[in-house]
């Protein structure tokens, strides 16, 4: 899974059917060994997620497991909002 | 899924049978945060996206779902035309 | 699906068994919209296609679409031999 | 897979319940060949890695292959903790 | 699948236990168009490679077709050793 930071939604009025009813919000992936931003992407949102929020996304076929909808076309899916990230030093 | 400008049409004769019918536009993937252009690909089209629309495009296994076609050889369909991108300041 | 040129082919003796008898070439992504070329990779061809032309490959779970193997080791695959890419201007 | 180095660990309370009681760790991409840290992600982890410790991770659908939950949305799992890495000049 | 060459292998004695047995080895891939050297990652080895073999690697899903064992959480696997790469000029 990879760590992004929420930035806005998606609208579509043209679309696949089975992505009815689905939150499509705009995320971007962060790195957090240098606070970093990089690529944005959409991700479908399960859990309601708000902009802003630091977020937990799952891609690839995985994204499918968190929608109960294994048919949608979805590739990114937030799975969940991060609470704390806990970095520690090597002993 | 990830956000895309529709750039042209791909032609191919010879080809994977599967394949026969099915629209391929080429779309080049764009990134809302810096609106910078990355790299082109091209992607299935079954919801009728034209030349300079934005698009949503999921890739790998999920695209097969946008189908109707899960044995096509396609890894990337156009699955929603982009009305309007929404971005938020962070609370 | 991505846009590739075909560059040569690969030869190897001892592979595995589900390998037998496919033709493997060596590819190159193309970016059509600045013209370079990028990563090198191998793709598996059931079209036919020769060296010099532009190709259309399919990759990951969906490459084994194409080639009525669904249990070869197969990632990459040749799905169309390229006619024409048509690109246009936004309206 | 790859290899990277456990950097700490992330918490959720807000989740897809199928991730409750899995822990997830921030691990980062190493490259031996120039020992190089690169992209950082989060992985499952069913192997009991400690920080600073390197490990194998599994990604995409391979990785739901090592938790035993083939229906969570996991796209990486550390599969082994590394002892030794071995490598060798060319003969 | 990708052209890589043989860099080394992996100990690791706390591992999944549906790894048990496999070799592991530590490869590099290689881009034939301009003679470098790119990243570093692990592959399950089931063909007998050895160090400073170039070798074709299968990616993903498709690795798991090479090793026989569909639920191992293997996402790389060497599935040939190449005998010569045969390249040409575009006619």
């Amino acid at each position: 899974m990879i760590i992004c930071k929420v930035l806005g939604s998606v609208w579509a009025t043209r679309k696949e059917e089975s992505l009815n009813g689905i939150k499509l919000m705009i995320v971007q992936r962060m790195d957090v060994s240098n606070n970093t931003k990089t690529e944005t992407f959409v991700a479908a949102d399960f859990v309601g997620a708000g902009i802003g929020d630091r977020v937990l996304v799952a891609t690839g076929s995985s994204a499918r497991n968190a929608c109960g909808q294994a048919d949608a076309p979805i590739d990114a899916t937030i799975v969940g909002i991060i609470d704390e990230l806990e970095t520690g030093a090597d002993d």
